[in-house]
């Protein structure tokens, strides 16, 4: 049973510029609320395109307790059902990836189509109407490669996000790109501060050495730290029509390209490029990366060479998983045009230490002594997360949305 | 606190001919519940009194929370207790099977008879009264050589069930067998999928190639796919005077002989029979097998030359324990009679299937997108489960039970 | 949500000499009631002082949900803080023991004196203001060289225990010890019975064989087994000038100076010392042990070649961490004055058998069958234990203590 007064008093104590109530971090009934409040009801990441490109191609992921398949049908577009048979409620796809010509429940083998109608349920009487149990369907969009779901009776739009994030991330053509390499990691900690720890950089400096080799620390355009490396970029980017002012995402996207340091034109250890085969047709390497990030479980980097797309996932109150996939052109050979090792070391690294990081916030929240603290100016997306999280909780408690206290 | 009128509203949503509502699949909170409501209250089936064949051995088990010892007394009665000393609460009996001449705590050294009366309790004052400190005792009925225990304070009357196999069951001499092997999974789902998965076998021919090889798909004697197979068997049966139609045993038990494949004599990877010595006295090979299940937690095969008893208890709402034991003819040996491997790999291996079967039918379950599903003809049984256990609940809840809503 | 009634109840139906009711051992929330109504209001044990010798030195343990970190600062003074960082709570230190010039979140940098002012917090604006934001302490005292913290706002007076024992400890001069070995281990019992099963020796017998070569099994100078024995080493500590009656400790403490077994001087397996050179300036060997109990964690012995500290933590209903920490002469040579195997093999062996014996008992006490049962003579720190306890909890709901029901 989820305490909406509970809900209500702690979203009621949310104070301006200030981390989050404890109770949000590290109840373990603040998944149920999540999960039904947030990933029950938003567009979520779940993969590339590309991870299904044939017919018959699926993968699977967990929504909470929901096991849902993507896969792609017969006329080849990219579909989602609840992967669950209307038999008695078995799973029916059990591989992460697979292929499948249709889906045939392992338990009493009734099969369904591509499209999620019931083909067959053997012994079933004559009279059964095969109509009525076809597999539940999400909905599904899929936007410059990337596949969101949304278990959601009515999605919310994504119209304003299509349109934003599309002139930034088109030009790297991630409709021609392969699956280099993919990853999946459990952290400790509760997924909001997976998500938290990502929206900042003010830890960069200190935790992530294999990073910061090629990424700049700040997170605007106008940061006194970047100008004149911005200015120079900004022209070189003018010039060659790529966009990479920050998009108008209010609280659901953010949209940018950011320069590398000076002289790095890719996330490796040298700054070199990891694939000497750049993605579509693009032919100069120095692009920078379009930074994008949706809430409220996916975020990206696209760059002149590959693609990383990261895809978070709660499992309960105190672990989340992370699932992070690399992606190159589609005609990029390995051993030849990129070595993977070269391609993943560092945002593997990295994520390695953000799972620590992560861990130890997760577990210094839990202390009685506890209290929300305050924002550095450069985590001034936490504030955004904040709120657009605190709106999906009230908006699923029927509350208005409170007023956050003014800072003191 | 258990939410009566949760399950009161849950009970109210049953269909029928459809699988359960959701809740009582995959709640966290059923697993008390289905301890107080059905395992604390009912005849459990608990082992083989040939595993505690001599005064002084004992054998445990853990219904729950709690920890039972049945072992044979002195005068060679089978006898229950809680296994949990008097003085302080610890757990008295360690060990899986042994074998004493008293039950001594290891904590304190009290020292209990064989009948659970307190014989000995060392520094304890003078007027200490040792007979207000006897072990608690469960109620112990056998039945053909099967030993059910029951929590209840008044248990449920057990004349019928005795009744009804006995005569099915009496001819393979279970009280002249051993344990060849014995073997415990445990499976990743809530106890009532086990139980379900036990009660069909629409899904044995996909799944299940290595008992196909012997068993027949139908349950019934009338079933159109056995018609003349049953009618030769029936034949040769009742010729011997050895009952098959099916025992009258409601929604409490069922009891019933079928044969195998024709041409296929026991449970093994060709038919032949697993033990050349036969059961009792037995000289036909030909006699199928007696299944017999009793709610809720047991079900077993009476061959020719072997029996199979399989116990099932929860671990959590989504654990479950499988404890599997093969019995032969006491005087059969090893090596020369029956080969362990021959005797057991057909039921190890489908036993493994199944647990799959039951783990991946919990994970789908638990999907926002689960309804209750129509059951196909073949799963009769799992309305009669379903039935029987909507009745404990309502009973233990103080509901009269409400009928299921008809089929749309 | 704590159930202050359900506490009422089951604290209304404590009985006098006798195991308290089932639901304070077994029942999940019950951690919670205890983290908040014994481990955040009372004086916990620690550590000993000489394991954070050096100014920067620290140590970290968890109190339920509060890691805390214990270190010496700059002017040689003990102190204590919530190891949680006023910026977004991560956990500032990581290991068990370390040394630091200054506590760094390893998140954002944020740096901390050892007197926990907030010295540095980079990027944060010109109008931060940092000493709003220092690490929240907790009390500390020092007490014959054992650490003692409590995390409530007021905390209980020490006065009476630092009195009490004192003149017992002084003697052994812990101000001049060292570590030579730790250990920590998980017991799968809940914290009371870990104590519980500390508080009587009536189970020494038959389960401490090793320390049984020492031990003698009376706990009070009065008992008719030990009374020649008693008698003797009164005279001869009298004659030393050493305390060793029962400090008048009530159910807060117990503090007492008891022989071993005529000829034995310490915890090895032959009586033999396991530390050539004495603690402090102490030259006769044969001081028996001083035993001190302080509730609810902690209890020690003081031998006259070393020292042993017991530290008890709960993790969650069903599991609870024991630290032990042997102390030997600071200027003690390993390898010449002592051998760590022969200093510490008596109390792992015997902590390794309690940890059995307190599981079992946990095992034991879940069953319906449970009821408090009735204590020994010998038993009778249970009751005071029991009695402090029960007052610990009837003062966090506001009860006044009930009575306990007088025997039957």
């Amino acid at each position: 049973m989820i305490d909406t007064d509970h809900i209500s008093r702690r979203l009621a104590e949310r104070r301006e510029g200030f981390s989050l109530p404890q109770a949000f971090y590290v109840d373990r009934e603040m998944h149920d609320v999540d999960i039904k409040a947030v990933f029950e009801t938003e567009w979520l990441f779940a993969c590339n395109a590309c991870e299904i490109k044939n017919p018959g191609d699926y993968l699977t992921l967990e929504i909470g307790p929901n096991p849902v398949v993507v896969l792609r049908d017969r006329g080849g577009e990219v579909r989602a059902f609840h992967n669950s048979c209307r038999h008695r409620g078995s799973r029916i796809c059990g591989l992460e990836k697979g292929h499948v010509n249709r889906l045939i429940c392992p338990y009493h083998q009734w099969v369904y189509e591509l499209n999620g109608s019931l083909r067959n349920a053997r012994q079933m009487p004559a009279d059964f109407d095969r109509t009525a149990y076809g597999l539940a369907p999400t909905h599904v969009e899929v936007i410059c490669g990337m596949v969101y779901i949304c278990l959601a009776e009515t999605p919310p739009d994504l119209t304003r996000f299509r349109q934003g994030v599309t002139p930034y991330i088109a030009p790297h053509a991630p409709e021609r790109t392969k699956v280099a390499f993919e990853m999946t990691i459990v952290e400790e900690a509760n997924w909001k501060l997976v998500i938290e720890n990502n929206r900042e950089c003010y830890h960069c400096a200190a935790n992530h050495p294999e990073l910061t080799v090629t990424l700049v620390e700040f997170a605007m355009p106008d940061d006194p730290g970047g100008i004149e490396l911005m200015a120079r970029k900004a022209a070189h980017w003018d010039a060659l029509g790529l966009p990479h002012r920050p998009a108008d995402g209010g609280l659901e996207f953010r949209c940018i390209r950011l320069p590398f340091h000076e002289g790095a034109l890719s996330f490796t250890m040298d700054g070199s490029p990891a694939c000497t085969k750049l993605l579509g047709s693009l032919t100069d390497p120095d692009l920078g990366s379009v930074r994008m990030f949706r809430a409220p479980n996916n975020w990206n980097h696209f760059l002149s060479d590959h693609i990383i797309h990261f895809r978070v996932l709660p499992l309960s109150h105190d672990r989340t998983a992370l699932r992070t996939t690399w992606l190159v052109h589609e005609d990029a050979v390995e051993g030849v045009d990129y070595d993977v090792k070269r391609l993943t070391e560092v945002w593997i690294a990295t994520n390695a230490q953000d799972a620590e990081l992560a861990a130890v916030n997760h577990r210094g929240i839990r202390s009685m002594a506890y209290r929300p603290g305050p924002y550095a100016p450069s985590e001034f997306m936490l504030t955004h997360f904040g709120d657009w999280y605190a709106g999906k909780l009230a908006a699923f408690i029927g509350d208005p949305l409170p007023l956050r206290n003014a800072a003191e």
